[in-house]
């Protein structure tokens, strides 16, 4: 059996990531793909366990480094028991999130920097990444407007000042220029009609070659 | 005001290291000292509620890596929270556990290996280290025994395999041996009194010439 694709979806607050990941899950499988959709901090049962502690509390529970080690202490739970045994039954995995958001967040938005996320990432992950990675791009306050209106208990990244969000939005456009074999941008702004037509221009390609 | 001196007893199951913690720390106390004590996983308020994590559930519930990642989140918060703050008012910090604690049972018993601790302290904490580091040393089988006298609800660690225990014991042997200059190996069988008199010969002298 053939490996699946490992495919992330990334961005800040509001940018679509969860409605578009159900959106491709559907226009796969209509296409005769196995599909297994999964989102971060979390996606197995010990990682939804240490989610619990990223998504509530104050804006500063933790600090930047804390949070990366819990994020990837999450990460590995959910690569070695979710992620990998989907892959290796052939099934195509779309995450939402996944470390580029520990790069963007902790890395740029909390100014712990680049080196550490990658040093983490290589200890805990070795050479394990996504094959293709879409980030989902939206001016901050457009993209924050849809977040407040959906709502919501897990608000704490919701609640950062402005320029975090810049920060942020800045990284992961940073982080799509550094690697543009692995990542596209992909404009937000629209319906959500128009944005999955933006994705599945890019990935139904992808698949194809991929299985080709 | 000169710092205080940060002091670490490790050991595995049942080598009296909460006792001897609580006993020293009198011993400090009346001789005027300054003393926090404190534990790991743990610690602050964040770093108990990783702890909740790590103590209960099944003992396979993390693989290596997962735990120690965890374990290093704890202590991250720990030292930024409890620890610095204590050592900069000057306390003498005694700590039940740290980083060694981490090498032996998920670097030696769990195989995860030496590296990627070393490599996750210089990340996490940088040239931060013990300055004194007491390891109780104590026959697998009578530290057992111990523990499971002792009984409470935190057994993960009491449940796994004795060869396991084994690697424990001969993994803080050999982190000793190598850094000979920080680590001291006590011999913890005895009465508690018999065990207390051994610690206090060997941190009585390094805390009269610190302060000297």
């Amino acid at each position: 059996m053939t490996r699946g694709l490992f495919i992330t979806l990334e961005g800040g607050e509001g940018s679509g990531k969860s409605t578009q990941a159900k959106r491709l899950q559907a226009a796969l499988e209509v296409r005769g793909q196995t599909v297994t959709v999964t989102r971060e901090p979390g996606g197995s049962p010990g990682a939804e366990a240490i989610r619990s502690l990223l998504v509530t509390g104050a804006a500063d529970r933790w600090d930047g480094m804390t949070e990366a080690l819990l994020l990837f202490a999450a990460r590995r739970d959910h690569v070695e028991r979710t992620i990998k045994p989907a892959l290796d039954a052939g099934s195509i995995v779309i995450c939402d999130r996944f470390t580029d958001s520990t790069m963007a967040y902790q890395g740029y938005g909390h100014d712990l920097g680049r080196e550490p996320v990658e040093q983490l990432s290589a200890i805990v992950l070795g050479d394990f990444r996504p094959d293709l990675t879409l980030i989902l791009d939206i001016p901050v306050e457009e993209g924050l407007k849809r977040a407040v209106s959906r709502g919501g208990d897990e608000l704490r990244y919701e609640d950062m000042d402005v320029a975090f969000h810049h920060r942020l939005r800045d990284g992961f456009l940073d982080i799509a220029k550094r690697d543009p074999e692995r990542c596209r941008v992909i404009d937000s702004v629209g319906t959500e009609e128009e944005v999955a037509a933006r994705l599945q221009a890019v990935i139904l390609p992808v698949i194809e070659s991929f299985h080709g």
